[in-house]
């Protein structure tokens, strides 16, 4: 089984319970990285919603996701309670929330999201923006090339194959290009091929494109909304991450990715707080 | 009391829960306009949380909503009810759902969101994108030129000063730029000035972007998610909206909402249903 699927299993514990495991495999720094967190939820939701009427049967893409995240998920076990609240023609939507113990053993909720799911089966282009003009992967930026102090405290980037270009790379030299954009190649380092779930997990796995502003510090996701466009074709997926607005402590950072077909089949938008002043 | 803030008004039944009521004064066609069921279950969840612990007191300004609209609001009475998930330093956080009954009399839901509200009152912009170009106020289309029988249909248009740049609003003489791009003026007819929570009614308060691809049918929200990004200051607000997919029958809108002084104060991204076949 691969890394990605292993960490997306789940014990059906009835009445919309999910029970679950993070493994630090997955962490970066302390926290486990949101994507994950999202693709486990959905992953659940996915599971009580074919459980539904006929409808939500075929609904087995998610198509939307809203994911609030008010903890740090850390390494362990996690509780996911899924709820249906409708099931329609083109679209079952739900709600999953993600919950683990705290220190005084009290639940503490980590996520909570909104989701739609349909059937992404057939789904032709009428109109898209064109993939990034890029180098090929192996004249871009691997990750493991980061300095070995941080890949130590990564242990996600050993899931990833990231491949930056090297002209929106400037910042891991010190030199941001101040543009606020970022892009490259992606895949999963043990050959797992992409599917619309995964894509959503994708859509999180860059660096911050804060980072292209000269911000290096953490940059947690406060809000993450996710579209899958199309299912993906196998192979490697390019992704563009960009940010237009910096107001007070808050950014957007907007990603889009593109399968191995050129076709676009997933874009987000997250708010996240950087922190653009030292502290003391 | 300005009509915006009629709309707003609710009774707190305890245990928040809300009662309030849609007027067939916002509708379009039959269904109450989605920024305006938005707008009345922030003003809940708002209220809801300043009754919360002392950080949520500070949190007047909904800074990101994300909503899921189910079925069609509809003229009458509705419910709302709102649910505190978390009051931390920066941000508080609350899930709302709006309630109407249906014909049998059972409770059926219209809206549910996830929103964190915060505190906007000193933010500075340290990057943003450029205001539109656009023609002054009185050398745009006005909503008023709209033909009578969509007049008629569209209550809505009666509540709101809008008006098109002319080079994007070739749609409303069956040419459509094919560009996906509207950009215009808007603010509230009767002279409500904006403030953070009527922003996220704006961001969805312009025709479907749909119409400049030539897709003249109705366009209906699954899911929008909209950031505030200052409070605006009185006057027009400068909006533009676009949209860059079409895959199968579905579509992103992306608004930006630009104040008086130049700043842009919200924008948002929705995922909306098109007709792209003539149905028999």
């Amino acid at each position: 089984m691969h890394e990605f699927d292993t960490a997306m299993q789940l014990r059906d514990e009835g009445d919309g319970t999910w029970s679950g495991a993070f493994h630090d495999d997955w962490a970066i720094g302390n926290a486990i990285n949101g994507g994950v967190v999202m693709a486990l939820g959905l992953t659940a939701l996915g599971r009580h919603l074919e459980a539904d009427p006929a409808e939500a049967n075929r609904h087995v893409d998610p198509v939307v996701i809203s994911a609030y995240f008010m903890t740090a998920s850390l390494g362990g076990a996690c509780r996911v309670e899924t709820q249906t609240l409708r099931c329609g023609r083109r679209l079952s939507t739900g709600q999953v929330s993600v919950v683990q113990e705290g220190p005084d053993g009290a639940p503490v909720e980590r996520m909570r999201a909104l989701a739609s799911f349909g059937n992404l089966d057939t789904v032709d282009t009428t109109r898209q923006s064109d993939p990034p003009d890029l180098p090929p992967p192996d004249q871009c930026l691997s990750s493991d090339l980061a300095p070995p102090d941080f890949l130590n405290h990564s242990a996600f980037l050993d899931r990833v194959d990231l491949r930056l270009d090297p002209d929106t790379a400037g910042w891991a030299m010190g030199r941001p290009s101040m543009r606020g954009v970022m892009q490259g190649w992606l895949r999963l380092k043990d050959g797992r091929e992409p599917d619309s779930t995964m894509l959503l997990w994708a859509l999180d796995a860059f660096p911050p494109v804060a980072f292209d502003l000269g911000i290096y510090g953490w940059a947690p996701t406060l809000e993450f909304t996710g579209h899958v466009r199309r299912r993906p074709e196998p192979g490697w997926l390019r992704v563009v991450i960009s940010s237009d607005t910096l107001t007070g402590e808050l950014m957007e950072e907007d990603a889009r990715i593109w399968d191995s077909a050129g076709h676009l089949v997933a874009q987000s938008r997250q708010l996240c707080s950087v922190r653009t002043q030292p502290t003391g």
